[in-house]
């Protein structure tokens, strides 16, 4: 049966499911008896729950950041949703749908990593085709690249975003190689498809999508160079020159050092590839910026990080009439 | 007979051609006599010339930015050309090819003007449909649009390179709106062959590539949103918020305030139009820069504005050996 | 009768006059019956209400951003006002007087318009008098430019506010011009009256203050250069060399492109102008704040644009006494 | 005995203590009786409480920034403590020890005031050594100097943290000018020393440590080098030339324009001060942000103004498992 | 018998005058000979020269700085003027007039001090009115005040230029102190007199402009802030309030931190003396800019600081015709 | 025989030495016979030279970047020296003492690099001390390392450069580390004398100082980066936390994005390190642009990346006397 999310819970209704249990704080009533709130999540949302009775043995059961399984009446307070909580249980993380509790890509995860197999199977240069066979015999790497979200909350925020991402831009840079003459094809489709490999290290994704302590130390950009390190020494006379030219790309490939790159793009398939990275990060975060939008007028809500609103058609007439 | 141009001059033989006269002055030799050093110009480069006799007349005959016909020797002077002006006569600038003046675009402009045609002759929206036959109804508009040069020096600066530039961008505009899902083709191509159009006004290129007065009193953007409210008041009916978004597209086109944009893009459409500008105009003038470099090291000298010297491709061995 | 504002309600009275609904949310009770948590606001301000009876006939009738009529008893929760409404209907916007619902300005609007006349009546150039004689006679656009606000937050924001700011720095560029030779005085005036003029349709003013949709996609510089176009093509005759350098004005004068303007001013008078402008804006700004601002120590709460406290006069004795 | 502190409260007790009353609040019960919300103080946090009796009596009797005898009992409330408080009585500053009241260095100021005393009278410059001798023989000075906080909030933002910064910065100096050839130790250590000294009347700290009008409008450098100044004027023969260079000193100790120096420092001892109080303001910023935060996991939460969170030590496992 | 000044120098005339030894290089013929190469200036000015004859006992006799009188032929070399020098002796600086060596204000120096002096002596706050006879009073400080430049490169950079700076804004300040209603007119009045007070030490004039050991130290805005605290020792019973109000313009005339004044100005007196400020030298700079423009096209040269070329009027037909 | 500097030569010498063929120009004289004009540099300097004779045959046997044996006679031109070359002959590198024609430290390498050592050999963490056994083992790496220079133009831009800047950071290190409790002084240590190992690979200095092509495309730190996760790989068992701690400080070392770390410091260590690192870099570069400055007045030239002029100390009176 599947499992009643965040989004379609209805006030007067009974539930009996699991969710993340994201906050828990202990409270006290006037008399005195402890009681819990709580904060319940999955990946369509969070909606706010009271636990009144077995408190402490509850309390005790269960901490931030474990699956609960939950028996609960929903109720209405101060004009939103709130579930008074029966019992609560812990669940083992392998007995729950990852997918149930973060958000994920609506692609084929499948059928877009087999594309972009095919596509490095068809490149002309032996050493970049032969270092992405080595890149793709790795099954715990490709796990992990398959599944790695592309941000924590900018664009590509989801499960699979990192390969949705990539992709997108592999098709993107397919066509520019085709369309601007002079353009190294295969390593601008390398560069493309290995500018953001350090997000699988940078992020984890397991129950929430959060930076590591590595990301934060280190950034996408160094853990990425140094798989790539990793990876290069097992293609036998890789051309040394390419080598740096392709480390260039993920270096560069933020385009200046206010964002984070520590050299500026100094080859044509480096700017390129800085280009189709922020076409394609900017369009899917403005998208999925509207979509997320519950408004009907016809502007969003000002965006702090790209000071603006966005237009989202035209609304209903106003004006000075 | 085709015209020699600077890019040919060898020292020993002798010159009967025209140039542009970019610069003259006048000098005293020891025994008090006049002469004149002058700078010749045509769009392969320059060489200087000095005139011995007959001082007086030539600089009452001729000033700067006259074409001349030339009579001299070439010689060397300080390790470069210097030409030995025999004689200088004014020529009317109605007997020049002025394309031997000012460099132009290595593509074909009537080909590139029938492929844009062509594009807006397949719009399905019939408004902005109508709106291209307005625009390429005006020859005396499309014989400036045809001609008129990107910028003065950044990128595409050359005859024709208005024209380059926008239909290069028209060819990536094509791709990307099939790209993304939910983007206004006809709208993002409008706003495409549109964005630059006051180029036309913004800059003379005559005979040499400045800013006009009223390019600098009130900048392209303005100049042609100027030309686009003259032309939308000859199509009946044109929807006033299709004309404010293409509109938009116009004024946020630098992508932002700091670029000259009074407004940033606030659609996907003007967003979209932004990134395939700076990519096309970056690549452009990256690959101009590169062209023009005589130097045969591995690196291009430092670009200022851009900030970064660019690569060539591998070069002798150097290092610390 | 003249309505009770917001400002003057004292707890224990009651009421019964009209009110702008600004918010309005559905909520529960514990026993599961609904009631609605309303917002009323007026010029002078706002405050919260409760209606706990008829709830759902209420909340059918009215909707946010109507005009209300308010039958109400005044209330204290939590340390403020709160009134406990009996009943609510909503009133045509035809019937009350918008002044009583947005803020604005103290001056004399016919005055100070007949001032501004006054001035446009004594110039010496006949094109630019005339110009402003074709300004005048546009009923629509005299209604609009005398009742706009000069913005949405800044400064000036009320009704009238463009026409106080505008002919308080007309008396300013009279002086200045007075006082610095070689101004043309016309000019700079013809600007100071022009500058904002695109705000009559930047802004919508008819309820509240707030941008209008080709506000936002164009900013005022652009409407205002539109709206100048037309008039001009009014006025028979009009030296195009003395147009652009009037946009040229229009187009500068926010000072920088960091601030909007595509291009800084590059004429005494647009240099002038932009002066005028920040002096007349800043203060008016300043004091708008220290006026609303109800602490009494000697210094406004911090001001988050301005990044700063401002001085208000010394309070009473503080310190490391 | 020893006041209770409002870190040590525990529900269910009673309370008999002096603490600052930081905030109050009139409210009124349903019954229309009124009430009032406080927020009690000491060096250790802050407490809400409520007064239920004799309002008007309390009300009359106390204000914000009173010292107040407080007897009531500790409940809990919203998962918090409160004080619900039977009787407070206004208490003359001069019956508290402020230490109790504000946060204190968890130094011996008496100490680091005779160190700092000893390296001043081991100069080997004759004027510099006299100079402050004249500082130290003003005891209202020293009495401030050794009392002052650093700053508001960013560091060594408690009472001694002046002395406790300059002591730690003098340290360093006097490692550094051991270090580099070519320092004048003297000059460099008297800047340390002084670098500050207009803290003393920027800021007050008798009850709360904030901005004095004087502070807000002149800023610590200008009141230093007035003070410095004064000094100056009581020391016979100082040469002019040190005197400018003493005083460039602390112009220039924030190390740029940007950060509020009027002059960048140009001389070798005006660079070191620059960067060891740079260093030493910082490493002291970051421990206490560190302290201070309750989180148990790996990393503090974000620091606005550092822009970044800082690394706590290795947490327990957390990541893609 | 007046000097003939460098801009009236023409070839063929011999010269027998004073002018300033800006230069002075020794160099060598092929033959092993010395020569001198010379740049003599003056206020209008620079020529280069050169000394064949008496090379050692010249070179001897004069240094750079130095006045000379010259006796030479004027020639021509490389399409300039080059003064061939006979002889050349040190003049003592006291028999020169330092007004031909320095450009210098075209305004008469005692008008405008006597009508400064008028003004201070019309104020109603008998304290400023005070403070300015004490200003006044000291003939050596009024000596300076009225010579000094107002800066070294960006405007009023002439003798008298701070005088004629400060009356100008003394003027404004007046006619903006009567259009916006409670503004403290005396207060704004004494803020612009002081508020480039320090200039006087900040900058040397005697023989060029340039800054002081003391300006480059410490900046005019510490200085004229030392120079105000000293005269208002002489003032019995100034209001400390009003003291520190005043030094605040002083401290914030900038308009904020990263233009040199540590705190921004946080009164409307301040933020009034900052505009009229900002106004007064920008109008002075383009203006000065404009006229030393030699060229006689529409447009000045890039002026680089200000980031722009400016419009001087229409000049004769360009474009694309 | 040690060989004659440049900045030894006297004019009318005769020289028979080795230097660096800078540059080389043909040039031709008046009866169109060619002629060499060469740049000739060793570490001390450069001087123009001239070579009239066997034109051909030198032209063909060296070029530019060529060690060359030189025969001529010193003498003078245009007021500088000028060496008339008799013969020229080029030298195999292999025969040149490099010291000779590269700014070498004036310390001890040998000396500094023992203290370093033994600094290494003292630490107590086995994982870090037996890092730099590694690293020491390593004859290649230990003798770039001791011969690199720290920057191409800012810093001990000069042989030997990196070790003396190392080991004076490291020296402070150990006295910062003393000062602050808690500091993990080994790991401070490590990463002081890792933070710059990049640069040996970022810069070539074999015959001058430059960046290398894997410089320009990668960076120091990404280099340096690189090299430390080799020698992580020969030592058994290091600590995953420790080393990503150690690559921190590298990748952090510049302090903010702005200046080139994709991350800024988030520990105390790296903290630390990046300002001692700015200390003791603008220590160095400002010590050499003041003994490198030949002029006598009290202040260095105007520095255009420091931008200011810095104080050499009183100079002879001068001013507005």
């Amino acid at each position: 049966m599947p499992k009643p999310f965040v989004s379609e819970l209805v006030a007067g209704s009974a539930v009996d499911a699991v969710f993340l249990l994201a906050e828990r704080n202990m409270a006290h009533k006037k008399d005195g008896n402890p009681f819990l709130t709580v904060t319940l999540a999955d990946r369509t949302g969070q909606v706010k729950g009271v636990v009144w009775d077995q408190v402490e043995r509850i309390a005790a059961a269960v901490t931030e950041g474990d699956f609960v399984h939950v028996r609960a009446q929903v109720g209405e307070y101060r004009g939103g949703l709130q579930m008074v909580v029966k019992d609560m249980l812990r669940v083992p993380a392998d007995q729950v749908d990852p997918a149930d509790f973060l958000p994920t890509t609506s692609r084929d995860v499948g059928k877009m990593f087999d594309r972009l197999r095919e596509m490095t199977g068809r490149m002309q240069n032996p050493h970049l085709k032969r270092l992405f066979e080595v890149f793709w015999a790795d099954d715990e790497f490709v796990a992990a690249y398959t599944r790695a979200p592309a941000a924590k909350m900018m664009h590509h925020a989801y499960i699979g975003g990192l390969l949705e991402h990539t992709l997108s831009m592999a098709v993107l840079a397919g066509m520019v190689a085709g369309h601007y003459s002079g353009v190294d094809r295969d390593l601008l489709l390398a560069g493309v498809i290995l500018h953001d490999v350090g997000k699988v290290r940078e992020l984890e994704y397991a129950r929430r999508i959060d930076y590591t302590d590595e990301g934060r130390l280190l950034s996408h950009i160094i853990i990425g160079l140094s798989m790539l390190d990793e990876k290069l020494g097992q293609v036998p006379d890789f051309p040394p020159v390419q080598a740096q030219l392709l480390k260039h790309m993920i270096v560069s490939h933020h385009g200046s050092r206010a964002f984070g790159s520590p050299e500026p793009p100094k080859t044509i398939e480096a700017v390129l590839l800085n280009h189709i990275d922020e076409m394609d990060s900017r369009v899917n975060s403005i998208r999925e910026y509207v979509a997320k939008d519950p408004s009907d007028g016809s502007w969003t809500p000002y965006h702090r990080l790209l000071e603006r609103h966005f237009y989202k058609g035209p609304g209903p007439d106003t004006g000075n009439d």
